[in-house]
């Protein structure tokens, strides 16, 4: 009976997302109608059983006006867990239209972590609103969470978890386990704690199941010391996880004592994340924007970036506007310079994507950065060179002049080898002044090859023809 | 005892690495010193308790040459997981110095995936030999693995798992644990399956754990339809992952039988690959170049796409080549040109940035595809009037000719709109034409920026000035 609901789920499932994992336009339909006629009882056949993933991929599909609807009509059946799911913005939109009550009801039952994840986005006013609404212990302990600095591992961690002393037998735990009421929605390992419970280490799920009832959990426990510090930086504790394949990982105060556990499925979305503003800002893109964005707030925010680059853009200009005689003389020299300068500004992107996706992995370091740069300005002499003779080739058949193909093949190889410098330097000097080097290097580098492109080109050819 | 020698390790690993994270040089060196004096004794005291995670790092900190030796110094105190931590290049530099009946031992106790991912590398002649020095069995099950395409689930999976009938008892599962040898290293859930062995549910240890002895699996299991299909490709499985928080799926064949189960471990180095190659790409770099290739192959691997660059900035030129009788009239026009192609290529990279993530993040799809068009068209026209007004001014001023500040504004806007409609429809067509919008936007977006940059800015001011 059982199975045969949990199958019919799960073709409802299917039904809402198509073979690509797209969501289907036809099942949100369906839903929008549903909420529109206030038809509860049909809302909950569609979605009541959906995995929190998919109820939060749905209220995203749906009209802004109709988000906090459903979730008021679904009550009960509703997950709030999967406001975990949706943009920031649409999850803050959603909590300012909820009752207090209804979120505190919501949140009441889950993960600490989710619980804080879920409210931290809340002005402090809509957060105490909520906060009062919870019973004393829940508030007390999210209170505590939320007290945490932002992308700290104290944020992130879920203080539900599994402690026994190392006295205790395998049988005595898994009597514990048995007979606990206020345990975590699932979990990998179990820790062990002294009497002021400091962390002495853990042990896994499956070697307890292996292990006779008899033993006694000191022989069997790991005493690992790899743990996270309650104020570590999310995207360090990340980092941990993926060095060492973990899937949880004990969280500790100053004291060494266990406050938390941190597990794999919140690193995911921390690495992911972090990829993600990686890509946003090597493309001059601000982390926080959202496909989610109104047209003026996304122009308000790419706006700072477009002004600092007009600004660059100007520079190189005015490098341009030092040799306007030469170029009144020769007005090839207009024609061809943007090729100088845009080769340089090319190479010089794909040494520097190079250099700051090694330095966000921490494989770029004082141990192998001279050996690199050398590397990165044989590169760029090597396809200065190269693109220097194509270049020069096709620039003298064109003007018939080879004159200015040596002129231009000579500024190539300046360049080329300029742009590699700047694409290696730039990233680890600002990571040496602890700037991020994925939002600042594009604007250093690409100025670095348009200033010594034009000048390189322009200067040289002035010299050569004997312009000034 | 076993505590002390613990913790005496654990110091050993902070040693090993610096506050940061990096490798220490010192470290290094002692190791390094050590192979080279053909010291197994200390170096076996120095590394032989590292997790797989560091001695992969410590290899890849080493001289090549001191590579081998380090590992057959250790013998069996080296981890042959260590090799699935360290770049291919280092990887396959290794297994091709070391004998085949070394890398056969060191092969035979790892889990099937981390096995397959060491051999997969190799050339057909150097795996086979490899292989024939297995047992059979290990030989038989390693085969399968690799006979399933690159990138498919099927590579990926751990054959080793634990699948029970759904009459037994919580008992008898216990007892089957506790007596069985062939255990995966580690796992999370049992598989639960019917006599011709086809999936029917899953159950996490705790829940296994927390449950009465004498309670039958069938009641306790969980029979959700989502799984892994062997031939699935690994970026899809791994979104699945992150879509539903997953720890571990199971993979079946076509008949539903269960093959294999996947892990998150492997998922989060599916994840971090992807976006490093999307990074990659986005820079115009191949995502296969790593900081351990040579000069030649760096430069052999980056000329192909500064060659495209190179093409397109010659067409570019050929655009400023048509208005040579303009630039000669008014060489303000070649100063000013740039600024024109600039700006709007770096308001088409943001929007291309945006629309190539969300493409990959399943974000953008034909539901939504329309607005998103409408919204970037709208940025780019504000943004565009914003920065046609701002350069308007700024060029008036510097060649005091208030005519050429209009002609600048209004090639601005043109080529601002045409940017981000550049920005958004490239991608979309290209993923539609099943091309990675990653790897070949950038090139087709800078093209327009560029041409319709010259083309507007140059056919205006003739128009306006009269030129021609």
């Amino acid at each position: 009976m059982l199975l045969e609901e949990n199958k019919k789920a799960a073709e409802r499932v299917l039904a809402f997302r198509d073979e690509e994992g797209d969501v289907s336009a036809a099942f949100v339909q369906a839903v929008s109608e549903a909420v529109q006629a206030d038809d509860s009882a049909h809302l909950r056949d569609l979605i009541a059983d959906f995995h929190e993933a998919d109820q939060g991929a749905l209220l995203e599909a749906l009209d802004a006006d109709l988000r906090p609807r459903l979730i008021e009509l679904l009550g009960d059946d509703f997950d709030f867990a999967a406001l975990t799911e949706v943009d920031d913005a649409v999850r803050e939109e959603i909590l300012e239209e909820l009752p207090a009550e209804t979120v505190a009801e919501g949140v009441k039952d889950l993960d600490s972590d989710d619980a804080v994840y879920i409210l931290e986005g809340l002005d402090k006013e809509d957060q105490d609103e909520i906060l009062d609404a919870l019973p004393a212990s829940e508030r007390v302990a999210l209170q505590k969470s939320l007290d945490y600095p932002e992308d700290s591992a104290g944020r992130l961690m879920q203080a539900d978890l599994i402690a026994v002393p190392p006295f205790w037998t395998v049988g005595q735990v898994l009597a514990h386990l048995r007979e606990a009421t206020e345990l975590p929605e699932s979990f990998f390992e179990i820790f062990v704690v002294d009497p002021g419970h400091r962390l002495l280490g853990h042990l896994f799920l499956d070697a307890l199941l292996r292990s006779d009832r008899a033993a006694r959990i000191e022989t069997l426990m790991v005493s690992d010391r790899r743990r996270v510090r309650v104020l570590d930086d999310s995207e360090e504790v990340a980092r941990l996880f993926q060095r060492y394949n973990l899937v949880s990982a004990p969280v500790v105060d100053e004291a060494d004592r266990l406050v938390g556990v941190i597990t794999i499925d919140d690193m995911v979305d921390v690495l992911q994340e972090e990829a993600d503003d990686e890509i946003k800002a090597l493309g001059g893109v601000r982390a926080d924007e959202e496909l989610s964005d109104t047209v003026l707030y996304t122009t308000r925010s790419r706006f700072i970036w477009l002004f600092v680059n007009l600004l660059t853009a100007f520079l190189a200009s005015s490098v341009l506007g030092l040799f306007e005689g030469s170029l009144e003389k020769m007005v090839a020299l207009a024609v061809l310079a943007p090729i100088v300068a845009s080769q340089g500004g090319n190479a010089a992107t794909q040494t520097m994507t190079v250099a700051v996706r090694a330095l966000a992995m921490r494989e770029l370091g004082p141990s192998n950065a001279w050996r690199i740069t050398i590397r990165e300005a044989l590169v760029g002499l090597l396809n200065g060179v190269g693109f220097g003779l194509l270049t020069g080739v096709v620039a003298s058949l064109w003007f018939r002049d080879w004159n200015l193909g040596i002129v231009i093949c000579l500024a190539m190889v300046v360049n080329l080898i300029a742009g590699a410098l700047g694409g290696i330097l730039i990233p680890m000097a600002l990571e040496r002044f602890r700037a991020d080097p994925a939002v600042s290097s594009g604007v250093f580098v690409t100025t670095v090859t348009d200033v010594v492109g034009f000048f390189s080109f322009l200067g040289i050819a002035t010299l050569w023809f004997g312009l000034h």
